[in-house]
């Protein structure tokens, strides 16, 4: 029987699926060790401590000399003192560690040389001064970096700086998407009539790899019931994430919901969202598959609302930032009441702030998601906006 | 001859030497052409004009029956209207082509079959209903995306769509990074008594490879003037953008600026900035060459202030998101007058707005931008700013 096209809020949609791949025991992490050189952009799994103290020695903070605090306190600007080498002094630059019978450094520019041996100072130094005390960065066994965190370029530094070679890390979801439709061909290959160039795989590649998982891209399956089983049955093998495109509205070539309940359970089938609404959300074997819309602006929402929150559960942290702006609404925007609205706007500079103008173009226009700035949410309970309104946009990230 | 530390504005420093680049022509694109599903996050050279129509015919938008609207005229909820198949009607399914006889598409929920071939209607149908034109969202011809666009994976999905296989791309500039310094190691092994290992490596990787550059990192070369001068010359054969680090300050063994002299012109030696100050920006054989400074935050700091902004001259497009946010200091902050400083801030949530907390730690401190969530700058008119003042903070990227 094939599952009714229900009637579920997006935050419903979201809840009911994340708590069922919650009991499967979906989002407990897999980890692997890695080098921390090979580890830029990668999510820490376990926290990392320094092995060694930053700096290893206590070092001079400057180029200069180095000398004994107590041996300058009488010099004065009226009164200057003249320090011998090696006796007094000895000279130092940047990062070299302090000799151990010196405890304070004098910069170059302070220092008046009479000769190659000895200098004449004009203020007396501080212990310690332009000094850099062992472990000032990081004190070895101190928490440098904390789980759930990404490697930075800058993480990547601390760690090799306080000695931490290989690093714990979440290891990346594989996700199959698999193209379904007779109507579809390889967009490279010349246009028969009556077909339609397959792209979406280009947003599941790309959004895909920006959020961290590894994208797997199956060769095009026809509507063929039998082999869209079989190639969503090979892909739950191996892989962590199965996303079926498309195949889940009422055509009668549509399996794809049908499929997903033969193999498991399908938790949503239809969500109150637009673009979006033939969502079908579905966990096999303990893992999840999406029966994701066909239209390339639904398919994107698709990866916004459910694919990205998931990994990002997974995760344990942001894979995309989210920005926002506010800016008033150049015309009326109409939206159905009890469904979120997805709205692509574009924004124009203006001195009283931004003017927010709706882009024309329906889910199967994928201009009007390129020729966006960001995205208007209008939520289930408005049926739209007024001319005028203030709103919030959130900022597309390119 | 050493040129002399300067004091020169981070804004002088900019327009001098970009100016001085424009002049050697360093700013014009070096452009490739590259198979489209190949060019993901890569920016266009050129606009990129479609090739084919989208949709390449006219098609159905909904899944259910195609008919002649005239037929339909008489149709009413009280009074519904039976179509024949094949003669009044066919199938259709998204995104089928609409057969030539047909001009108007009734949905599936707007369907009573009576038998296979036998359907009641309750509506009348427009012409044109459910119908997607041909070229609905591209026409074949039309300027799809614009010239320093990057490609998201939206715009590749349109390129595809539109049938475009190959699009004409900026070159990513290749840049050499060179560590300078006899106190450096290899970060990965035994740290001897007096040795620094070597990690500002790996902010040239992350961040270059973040701006779309493609990092070279140079073997450790030891204070030798011979051999970094070789170095700078290799590099200057294959590459359009050599980092020094360091060898810029006042020490005994500096010689980056010197080199940079003899080789080419040092345009700027020292800016009134914090860290960062002893930074060299030269130009030799027309290419950028920048002596960082060895801290590693002031190596950050200069990869942010000079190699991002010339990169995003060179691409003519933002290669790192910029949001900003308000927010109260929760204690002074000091600053050098006529100096622009950069202060690592934290973040802390109130029920007020955010609270802004300086981190700690000199340009050594690596901890210092680890634990940081944006940076608080304090231009070259003011001397810091008080407790309480609302301080704009701009948000690091992860």
């Amino acid at each position: 029987m094939k599952p009714y096209l229900q009637k579920t809020t997006l935050a419903q949609a979201q809840q009911r699926w994340f708590e069922a791949l919650s009991e499967a025991g979906w989002f407990k992490q897999v980890t692997e060790r890695v080098p921390v050189q090979m580890a830029h952009g990668r999510v820490l799994a376990l926290p990392v401590r320094a092995a060694r103290a930053v700096p290893h020695a206590v070092t001079s903070a400057m180029d200069g000399i180095a000398v004994r605090a107590v041996d300058t306190r009488t010099a004065r600007l009226d009164l200057p003192l003249t320090l011998k080498h090696p006796k007094d002094f000895v000279r130092v630059d940047t990062g070299d560690p302090l000799p151990e019978a010196f405890d304070a450094v004098i910069k170059v520019e302070d220092l008046n040389f009479l000769d190659d041996q000895i200098v004449e100072i004009h203020a007396a130094a501080f212990p310690g001064q332009s000094v850099r005390p062992l472990g000032e960065d990081y004190e070895q066994g101190a928490i440098i970096l904390q789980a759930q965190q990404p490697l930075t370029p800058e993480a990547v530094a601390a760690c090799l700086a306080t000695g931490v070679e290989t690093v714990e890390v979440v290891c990346k979801p594989k996700v199959l998407a698999i193209p379904t439709g007779s109507e579809l061909v390889d967009p490279l290959q010349a246009l028969p009539p009556g077909k339609t160039p397959e792209t979406n795989s280009a947003l599941f590649q790309g959004y895909l790899n920006r959020w961290k998982a590894e994208p797997t891209l199956h060769p095009l399956v026809p509507d063929d019931e039998a082999a869209i089983q079989a190639a969503i049955e090979q892909g739950m093998t191996d892989h962590d994430l199965v996303l079926v495109n498309a195949g889940t509205s009422k055509g009668r070539e549509d399996f794809t919901t049908t499929l997903i309940e033969r193999l498991g359970k399908v938790l949503v089938h239809g969500v109150s969202m637009h673009p979006g609404h033939p969502v079908a959300l579905g966990v096999v074997e303990g893992k999840p598959v999406v029966g994701v819309p066909g239209y390339p602006v639904a398919t994107w929402v698709i990866l916004q609302q459910f694919v990205l929150p998931l990994l990002e559960r997974y995760y344990g942290c942001p894979l995309q930032p989210r920005h926002a702006l506010k800016g008033t609404l150049a015309q009326k925007v109409y939206s159905s009441l009890g469904e979120i609205e997805f709205v692509r706007v574009r924004l124009e500079p203006t001195d009283e702030g931004y003017l927010v103008h709706q882009l024309t173009g329906k889910a199967s226009a994928l201009s009007s998601l390129i020729n966006a700035h960001g995205i208007l949410v209008v939520p289930e309970a408005f049926s739209g906006y007024p001319k005028g309104a203030v709103v919030e946009v959130q900022l597309l990230t390119r």
